[in-house]
Formats: structure tokens, sequence, C-alpha cells
């Protein structure tokens, strides 16, 4: 936890926020950083950021004030694109992992790309506060990860997802 | 086919556009327009539109430049959030036909929230193309409706979805 996640708390103690440290994403090579949802090389993207937080991944995101369902909710389609780019991170997570590697260390890491994904939304997410997914990775093929998250808002659960992901098959850099 | 959907051809004929004539989120009541995918009043979002063609549903939608996975495909967030609204919409054009309207003329019509999101990605889906979503409504409830999608760029099925949409309850408009 230390490792990947900053806490600040304000004065009075009553505020902290989290933020990734070592994130996957940081380290996708230059043709894999363009994603909308979590390419850094992608100007007007989401910038979803995917670390280790001990055995689970985590990601975190303030949605814009524009993502709304209707006023005070967050679209379910931001929600989904999180669930996505979580699953895929967690995934690269788990195989850099496997390989010996940790984000940070300077090994590039494998880039995973969504097969299925599935959520379910529990209740209403409510808008104005940090969503957190956090993610179990399970290995289902050497080239295969499962990864089941959850998504809170503070710390009411709000959606729970799961991601087929892949590793990129090379036709993925044939179109360029 | 001809009451929902606008078709242009270029001289030569090499060029036809499809654009929603009748969309059933034309027709969202005011404190319903938001979504960040759907809302007409949403100015930064998607604007996806719905409408009938024949028995099925359709929605259409041209990915921005920035709505990449990588240089050449398209974001699956994006896919997932298209396939989201086009199953609330579809559902949403259901109840309204099962209560005897159709998109223009004149009746509010009921406004669906997503339960559960299924999203199985069979191609890369190209960048550069309108997206297609076809979908077939099932009522599995009469507040609860299924709604089967598959989405085509040019005529290739790149993915299959499947949305489970109900009425919106009530509590979405406590927090406003």
């Amino acid at each position: 936890m230390i490792q990947n996640m900053l806490y600040f708390s304000e004065k009075g103690g009553v505020t902290v926020e989290e933020k990734i440290v070592k994130a996957i994403q940081d380290e996708y090579p230059e043709d894999f950083a363009w994603c909308y949802g979590c390419g850094r090389l992608n100007d007007v993207g989401h910038h979803f950021r995917t670390g280790w937080q001990g055995e689970n991944t985590v990601s975190i995101y303030s949605p814009e004030p524009e993502h709304l369902a209707l006023p005070g909710f967050v679209y379910g389609g931001l929600v989904a694109s999180l669930i996505d780019c979580h699953g895929t991170g967690s995934a690269a997570l788990a195989l850099h992992r496997k390989n010996g590697h940790e984000p940070g260390d300077g090994a590039e890491p494998p880039r995973f790309v969504t097969a299925s994904l599935n959520v379910n939304f529990l209740k209403p997410t409510p808008h104005g506060v940090p969503l957190k997914a956090i993610g179990t990775v399970h290995e289902i093929h050497p080239k295969k990860f499962k990864v089941e998250a959850e998504v809170y808002a503070n710390d009411s659960l709000c959606a729970r997802g799961e991601v087929v992901a892949v590793v990129m098959p090379s036709t993925f850099l044939k179109k360029e």
C-alpha cells in the first residue's frame, strides 16, 4: 500500500486524498499509450492509472463535471470505462509481476486488450467524490486473465464488474 | 426505416450517410437529458441518439479522433458506452411504443437506467467510420427490458452486447 499510494491529510484530518504513485500505464510503450481511457499520451482522455495495493489492484478517478447520468450521479458508461481499463491494467500488472517485474523497475510491461466486459450497477454512483476500483486478478491462461472489480464511491460499493483481458494480438499493430 | 433514417447519396453513389431522424433522446424530459452518453443538454457528451428501424432499434455514432484504443482502433469503453445508452434508449422506445407512442408524437417517453451491461469484443473496431448499434428488445417485466445489441463498423460486426434496463427509480431524483 505504501509503495503505490500517496496519502495527504489536511490539517484537522478530515480529508484524505489517495493517488496511485506507480501505475502500470505510466510505462506502457509509446505505441500503446494512446488509449482514451488510460493512455498517458491521449491529451483529452481520462488518464486512468492502476497500481498494486498489496495483492489487489487499484485505480482511482474523479469524474469530470460533465460525466453525469443525471445531475448528482455518475454516467454508467464512465464506470464501465473505468472497469475496462482497470481490467487491462490489472492484467498487465499481474503478468508483469509474474515475469519478475514491478512498475518503476524500468522493464516494459505487457499490454492487454479487453475480450469481454461485464458490469452490474448495484446502486446510483454519486458524483463529486473520487471513485476507487479495486481488482482481484485471476490467471486463466498464460495470455488471458480475469479481473474482478469493485467500484466504490467513498465507502459505498456502487458497481461490480468483470473483465477478461488477453495479451494484445499482433493484429492491433497492423493498421497504422 | 424511412421514418427514422435519412439517406444521403453523393453523386456517383459511393457515399451513404445514415442519420437517426426521430430519436427517443430528443424527447426525454429536461431533468433526464443530461447524460454524458445520450443527453441532448450535456454540451460535451456523445449525444448518442436511438430510433426505430422496423422492429429493431438503431444508434449511429462516429467516434471522435481522441476515442482511440490505440491508433487506428476505437476505445472499447466508448463501444461499451454506446451499447449502454443504446440499451436504455431502446428500452424507452419499446415501452413508449407499448404505451401507444412513437418518438415525435409529443408524448413524454419513459426513462430507463442500466442494471447490467455485458460486452463481448469480437474484433478490433476500426476508427474512422460510423459505428451502428442494432438492438433487439425483449420485455422481461413491465418495468424491465433486455436489449441485445450488435455494433457494426461498416458491415463488420465488432462487438455484441446485452443491457438489462429498468425504469428509472424515484431515488434518482432525490439528489439534486
